[in-house]
């Protein structure tokens, strides 16, 4: 099993992670108060022809729409194994996840889901599948997944990771996952692995305190 | 063939279009001059930590990432007819579309899609099957199309329509479709069509002055 560490000494870094790192994963940008085209205070009211409460500008009238954010990520395998990191920034900080974060603007999806794993994991991977799409209505996202293969050994302990490793199916640590999206696309991925077969799969996922419905 | 139109007479609403549809399939809120959090002016630098150039407030040290939306849709079948909508709104005009728009907060795909075929078309659909994603990065945008078949013929034209119609396969308009995603989806369904099998497709859209290395 390959195995990377971070963990001795720890670096400088764990104690002041980057900003950017630090609400990776978390809701951005939830409430306006200040039009961002002219600085007049924001009001929320549902605009004429529209049926959604909006923060609307009444000095310039311009409407600030938000919408749900992606984020792209991949299941990066080595042969039988799979790699994960443990994760250095909040949320979740310990635990372990696949590579995956925000796609940008100017990415395609690929593109963001490669750039997570260079980033957490300093890994290329070769060409790469579709595979879990996941919506999270609770928290304004959308997730989609990849499977690709590692185009080779030379990982490393990417800037957000504590850790990153190789796993059998045996040695997952299923109780330390970080996010439900990174358990459901590893469980689809072993429940396909046994028969070689990996359709692309679509799911919602409720709250969590809520009962699930969910199916692939 | 069924054919809905409001053409004659023309209603008020389409020489007045709510602001939220005049905006839709456009570019939302690219340029921030200020704040949202505080109002005062914002500056574009690179944060510390991150490779890419932001928004950020020196002021209240809020940095405002963009990211790309998600636009979803519709191929809503009813037999081996197609219905497509002709735009009563800006941008496109008067060419034809599958009914598909800008997912909110709070929805999944699935809910954005069937909420864009009602507001488009008054339609109602029945089981949806997620059929073909597009990465358009130079737009910040990535389009999500699901097939599904009407679940009766109680369409009519929406508020961002001219007109709504079901198409067989030699009559669809293809000169007068709105945007390219609609054309490859359409493209796709009448391809897989023949083998009553649809699979998912992913495709990158360059922008159209850049030729092409699209696959499905």
């Amino acid at each position: 099993m390959m195995h990377q560490s971070r963990e001795a000494p720890k670096p400088l870094r764990l104690r002041r992670p980057c900003r950017r790192a630090k609400i990776a994963l978390n809701k951005r940008e939830p409430h306006m108060k200040f039009c961002s085209a002219c600085g007049q205070p924001v009001t929320q009211r549902i605009p004429e022809g529209d049926s959604r409460l909006r923060y609307v500008c009444e000095s310039c009238q311009t409407i600030h729409y938000q919408n749900p954010n992606i984020v792209a990520g991949v299941l990066p395998t080595w042969g039988s194994q799979v790699l994960l990191c443990r994760r250095a920034i909040e949320p979740r900080r310990g635990f372990w996840t696949l590579p995956a974060g925000f796609m940008e603007n100017g990415e395609t999806l690929d593109q963001a889901a490669r750039r997570e794993t260079v980033e957490e994991a300093c890994a290329r991977v070769g060409p790469m599948s579709l595979y879990q799409l996941f919506d999270l209505p609770h928290i304004d996202q959308v997730h989609v997944f990849f499977r690709a293969e590692l185009a080779d050994l030379a990982f490393d302990v990417g800037v957000e990771s504590l850790e990153v490793r190789l796993f059998e199916q045996h040695e997952i640590p299923w109780g330390e996952l970080a996010f439900r999206t990174v358990t459901r696309t590893l469980e689809c991925y072993y429940r396909d692995r046994i028969g070689q077969h990996y359709p692309i799969g679509h799911e919602y996922l409720p709250p969590m305190n809520v009962s699930t419905s969910t199916s692939t």
